[in-house]
């Protein structure tokens, strides 16, 4: 019954609560950690043990004595597991093998076709990060999880892709099943935009409650962080800003069905097509960004104007969601302040003066590593809850 | 520092947490909170002592036992305290005194103009609160606290109106130090719209994670609740979606200084304009809806766009924040189903099949009556965290 009752105060603290207590990384004595926690030190001691049995923490050393032998501390172990991330666009593939703070063990890319389907795709993954492994000197039994962002809405509880405008083949696709059999769980798959958010967010702004986190590029997409957690709302489908109508364009077909989407006007992808249709040659988001690194005054207005239009839809979701810091990252990023400036110029025009007074609006900081660490962040954040670390050393 | 780490698992279960796990009404016995807790059987014995000593527990019966002497229970007394809550609108005041659990003790309304400047409302609200107070029996040490809905922004940290459109005088005025100097404290302010957002999902839909409540009445605004709690946003400013630029319409001038905002185009206010215009005079949003029941085809028939213009930034908000239920109220509502007819059209039409696959359209079922409801849980959810019971059964 406790664990519907969302007032619940909850269980006594479990060896998983003294590990959330460590990943801060500061090392603390048996007696430190049942004096916060409230638990007798016969529990306290038997909870240790169960935590350095896992390797999740280690003794790091003799605290200060206050006379008699000096207590021993224990720290958290952030590199006792690693992590599998995968970032998957739209024409590429993101690889990171991540410790359990969030560091870069080893790295990978290649170009990658979403539309060749589910097992193109996965089958990249599992031999790249079974290599990438291997370059660690990690086995699979080193492995905690592995976190997955994909271009399309996500059925976040489930692991499948929903009706993806871009992925022929994914629609239902039970992406957890295909890499449990192959590598290790858990499998956590989300929107590539949520995993973005993640990893900016605890790279860059983890001190910010409210974060939101844009992503401009094939296609247009955002992440929202509340209090340090992905907000994905009831089927995890929250965040798909592109395929809200945009301001003053009614027609314009999009990919999804509809017609007039921010994604069909302001996107890499419409923009590129806006210039070939002008007489200069783009395809993809990148021949955007190099036209505009080239000076074509074509390719700037337009982006300027793809930041009005993309401003218009966050001035909304401002007035809605009152962030702090709102992160516009993805290729179309890359031009330059070209965007951030139309950005800029519509919601501090069009939103309310409490909502924007003290609004950032920034580049993204992480780049293109961003949503592979996101990845790896959104497993470590899984398996290392208190619920789960309890399972985890009770079973062992 | 255990304070600012969100990462932290927090001190041991106090008198605070016992107190959350008897919220849900069961009666127990000592024995089993200090089962549920990990704590000792004395520290249990002693916190229940402090709470039995303020009044928010009080002995229950015997439990069944077990051999020996049977053991007594300990229930939650949702009468120990009550709260007052106002709801103060455009043009009317509502106020309540419920009980710990949102049972409505007494209640008054009145005729109140928002623009006579904050003395007059809330003085309206301890003069109208005192006579209440005495009408239930109940004196002003009994009282845990008043909750305040105002029409505009708040920063709910400061509990101050912020450049507030249809509210001259109340601008950064400090409601809680007026109130608590006449009745008592704390006193909690928030934007009307959230605590009627508050007070329907408590009385009607608690198993919801994510609703959305809107009100559509003189203006329009909105509340989002994400796990049982407001979602504020950074500065408290958070659902305010009548300013958000309405589709297909950008030169209607709106109060709050920009043009063609949602409310210059649906409001009841606007729509009463149009009517008056089209030369059928009205002058409120209740007078709009009185001529929609007496069958105005004209009424009827922006009552119906204005849903559709509602239904269109829904429509975006449904994108970004995936809810499972938007609640519809406000006096607008009341004209039947020709307002929530419109929403629906558009919603289901411009968002996407993921975020509306399970996603319910339903009109209000709190009524006018909602935001005091509201404003008092604000207070109880406020007052009854295991924090605040913690200081306060250690001060008492």
């Amino acid at each position: 019954m406790l664990e519907t009752n969302p007032r619940a105060g909850g269980p006594s603290p479990g060896a998983g609560t003294l590990l959330q207590l460590l990943r801060d990384g500061a090392p603390r004595t048996r007696s430190e950690l049942a004096g916060v926690t409230g638990l007798a030190r016969s529990t306290v001691t038997q909870r240790i043990d169960a935590l350095l049995a896992s390797g999740l923490i280690g003794p790091a050393g003799e605290a200060a004595s206050t006379g008699g032998r000096p207590p021993t501390t224990f720290a958290f172990q952030p590199t006792a597991r690693v992590t599998l991330g995968a970032d998957l666009g739209a024409t590429h593939g993101r690889l990171a093998i991540t410790d359990l703070a969030g560091n870069v063990l080893a790295a990978t890319n290649a170009d990658l076709d979403i539309a060749a389907g589910p097992k193109a795709g996965l089958d990249w993954i599992v031999n790249e990060g079974r290599a990438l492994l291997e370059q660690t000197g990690r086995g699979a039994q080193d492995l905690l999880g592995v976190g997955i962002g994909l271009p399309g809405p996500v059925e976040y509880s489930t692991g499948r892709a929903v009706n993806p405008p871009i992925m022929p083949g994914w629609d239902g696709f039970d992406v957890p099943a295909y890499i449990e059999e192959r590598l290790a769980g858990p499998v956590l798959v989300d929107n590539d935009v949520n995993i973005m958010a993640l990893g900016e967010h605890f790279t860059h702004w983890s001190r910010a409650e409210h974060l939101m986190f844009v992503k401009a590029a094939t296609g247009i997409g955002c992440g929202i962080i509340s209090d340090g957690q992905v907000y994905r709302g009831a089927q995890g489908a929250a965040g798909d800003m592109g395929h809200i109508r945009a301001t003053g364009d009614n027609n314009t077909p999009c990919r999804c069905g509809n017609t007039g989407c921010l994604e069909a006007v302001a996107s890499g992808a419409a923009i590129a097509a806006a210039l070939t249709a002008q007489g200069t040659e783009a395809h993809t988001a990148m021949d955007v960004v190099e036209l505009a690194r080239a000076g074509s005054l074509a390719a700037l207005h337009l982006i300027r104007q793809a930041g009005r239009d993309i401003g218009e839809v966050l001035a909304a979701a401002v007035n809605l969601l009152n962030p702090s810091i709102i992160v516009i990252g993805g290729s179309l990023s890359l031009a330059g302040d070209h965007l951030l400036a139309g950005v800029r110029e519509v919601v501090y025009q069009r939103s309310l003066p409490l909502a924007t007074q003290h609004l950032r609006i920034v580049q993204s900081r992480t780049g293109e590593r961003g949503g592979a660490i996101g990845a790896g962040i959104m497993v470590v954040n899984h398996a290392l809850s208190p619920e789960r670390v309890d399972e985890w050393v009770t079973a062992g």
